[in-house]
């Protein structure tokens, strides 16, 4: 198994100014190709510092991809200091510079002196071409190492590594990205879905899990050759184990692969809610307490959210639920704003005023005051009114006031989906 | 000046599982206590990979600070590694196992016994406690270098560092935190904010900047024995120069500082808003269409935010506009929706339905669709209604959806909040 490491460039990163997001991004997509990734290194942007560290990761690894330090300003050091440490010097790549200036042309605007010098690479490097922004990459093989340069902005960096990264790490390393399978799932915790799969033979694949709050994943890395078929069969199992948390998979569009029931192509929870809506033309209002607008802000992230989501109200005060989704004043007075009767007649509220097909509507105590003994703080009444009826669940979230509200926004959400996907 | 390494250890951080973002956040401290942060470096699980990282830096740097590794599973090997680099044997810490007890025993539980090893620490180690969670740091001095070591769980990383390593760094390296006042302002660039402040002198600061969508922050690093009122003469002029962008100043409560007429008492945007909506005793409405919940979530974000924030309304059908805040359907034929008056209608319309003193609107195009030669993805109309006249404002963002809907949400809150601090 080849090793590889990820290199950072730059002052930013070195003093905590930004946050290395680069390095587990390619991490990632490095340990998926089959690369032992033993090390991370990040310096600032002195040339001693930079010609140290990339002699000493050129004797360790078989590959080393860094990022940042390509810029036009006199701090950006990364050519110059691998052309130092290979003792090879700085030459114009002339089809560096045109692109760059042709770049600028396209903009209406002239290269400004300064960016030629991102035209200057170490002499016997391959030009890594970037069509995202001014800085071209660069990649040379040094001592053990094959040795790859790509601009810090990740934009460009994500832009680059599949188009122009990739196609030389299969050459070299006989390395293919193979077929990732995410199982993706809400509203269980990250042991509960790993107990869940465990009786389940992942085949071919290498399994991992990963959170990404509010979602767990369950991602299965297979190899190319892996047959369609054999795929299928795998992620058939590993979705019958998971059961009703399963919302979507990503990976399968082209796999012949089908689960009784519901439609669980790719995508995020609200975009998995937003296609199942729009497939059977069926519309959404949302009522919202103490979530404040975090379903609605969810929703809204879809592109084309407003074929399906007519409206939604956030009533913080009783006279607001009272007067825009008509619930009885009594039942507030009896039960309390956080009930399950007050969170059943919000839902029914917006449903029959904004005339969809179906209303949701939380409330409930997002803390850090307002909770008793018998409400605590993360207490959350959830209800979705549907045009046969209406579905009520109570959840008690632990954690600060930002997370309680993104959870149960999520809650919500899910509760809509299960509907809709039969698994309520 | 002394040099400072951020070490991190585990598979889930050299893979590319989670994002180092303790790294960040403990350059920024070192970086602020006056260290020369010179490298990171990340390693993952493996014995000989710790300890030969161990070696490099403890004859590289004067302070190193590690995080991870200090949980009871067999993979957790920050203590043997640093063990095995210093010669030294683990030896079983009976303060920290007792902490580990007590820990345990206070939530109603035995430890596991699989937790004893977390006492293990290498001998001569000075044990850093942990009020946190089970796992101690340690610290010890091995060749140049004190090396430090936590857990890498955030909320423990971030708990521990004031409370028991600034005291012993304090102790080493007579360092001090200082003081430092934070400027925020939002609706200018990093550029603009820099020519702002360039002609004013930070005096005895160091003085940074950065950015933190939708703020841009002058950030000014003050010796501790800077006096009181030579800091806040420096901040003046710092906010004199800036204008109404600025916002809010962190970091100055106990400085005699005034500038003539808006309160800038510290805090994000919402929570700046909440305050002074608060202290007036006024309530906000809100209207939103492009934005789709976000500035309601934003604001609901701020703790006690039900006591100013009456209600917000998402409407993206132009039906739910006309129903539910009474905008005039010729207005939405003559115009559209994305437009002035349909703008100014929505603020006013929320505002007197809510029954509150002040109605926020936004409605524009956030893409991906939806854009035209006149009205480009982008094109947001906001507005305010206050009990003396509406204001009208007209912005064009770039970037994605979400980027459009969280600009744009920024961008009408900062309209009130102007509004607030007489700086319209």
């Amino acid at each position: 198994m080849p090793t590889a490491e990820i290199l950072s460039q730059g002052d930013e990163v070195v003093t905590g100014q930004i946050a290395d997001t680069n390095a587990a991004w390619l991490s990632e997509q490095l340990t998926g190709l089959g690369f032992d990734v033993t090390r991370h290194t990040t310096v600032g942007d002195r040339l001693a510092d930079l010609v140290g560290m990339f002699d000493e990761v050129a004797s360790r690894c078989d590959l080393a991809v860094g990022t940042g330090g390509l810029g036009p300003t006199e701090d950006d050091l990364t050519a110059q200091a691998m052309a130092d440490c290979a003792g090879a010097p700085l030459v114009l790549d002339p089809e560096a510079l045109q692109q760059i200036q042709d770049r600028y042309a396209k903009a209406g605007r002239t290269m400004p002196e300064v960016n030629r010098k991102q035209a200057w690479l170490p002499e016997g490097a391959l030009r890594l071409d970037n069509q995202w922004g001014t800085a071209p990459g660069f990649a040379l093989k040094h001592r053990r190492a094959w040795m790859v340069f790509l601009p810090g902005v990740p934009r460009e960096m994500r832009g680059m590594f599949p188009s122009v990264v990739l196609p030389l790490l299969n050459r070299e390393f006989h390395v293919s990205p193979g077929r990732l399978v995410t199982l993706r799932t809400t509203g269980i915790g990250e042991s509960n879905l790993q107990e869940r799969v465990s009786g389940v033979s992942p085949g071919a694949a290498v399994m991992g899990f990963r959170t990404s709050m509010p979602e767990n994943h369950v991602k299965l890395r297979f190899p190319t050759e892996a047959p369609a078929d054999a795929v299928a069969a795998t992620v058939t199992a590993m979705a019958q184990a998971i059961g009703s948390p399963l919302f979507a998979i990503d990976g399968v569009s082209d796999v012949p692969f089908a689960l009784d029931g519901p439609d669980l192509q790719g995508g995020g929870l609200s975009q998995v809610v937003g296609r199942a809506l729009t497939d059977r033309g069926a519309t959404l209002a949302i009522a919202e307490s103490c979530t404040g607008g975090g379903v609605a802000s969810r929703c809204a992230s879809v592109p084309g959210a407003s074929g399906w989501l007519i409206e939604a109200v956030v009533s913080y005060a009783n006279a607001s639920k009272v007067r825009r989704l008509g619930v009885d004043p009594a039942q507030i007075a009896a039960h309390g704003a956080v009930s399950e009767p007050v969170a059943r007649q919000m839902a029914e509220g917006i449903r029959s005023r904004a005339e969809t097909t179906f209303g949701l509507a939380t409330t409930g105590i997002a803390g850090p005051g307002g909770g008793s003994a018998e409400k605590p703080v993360g207490t959350v009444h959830m209800a979705l009114a549907t045009p046969t009826g209406t579905h009520h669940r109570m959840l008690r979230f632990s954690g600060n006031r930002s997370r309680v509200q993104s959870l149960a926004s999520a809650a919500v959400l899910d509760l809509l989906r299960r509907h809709l996907q039969g698994r309520l």
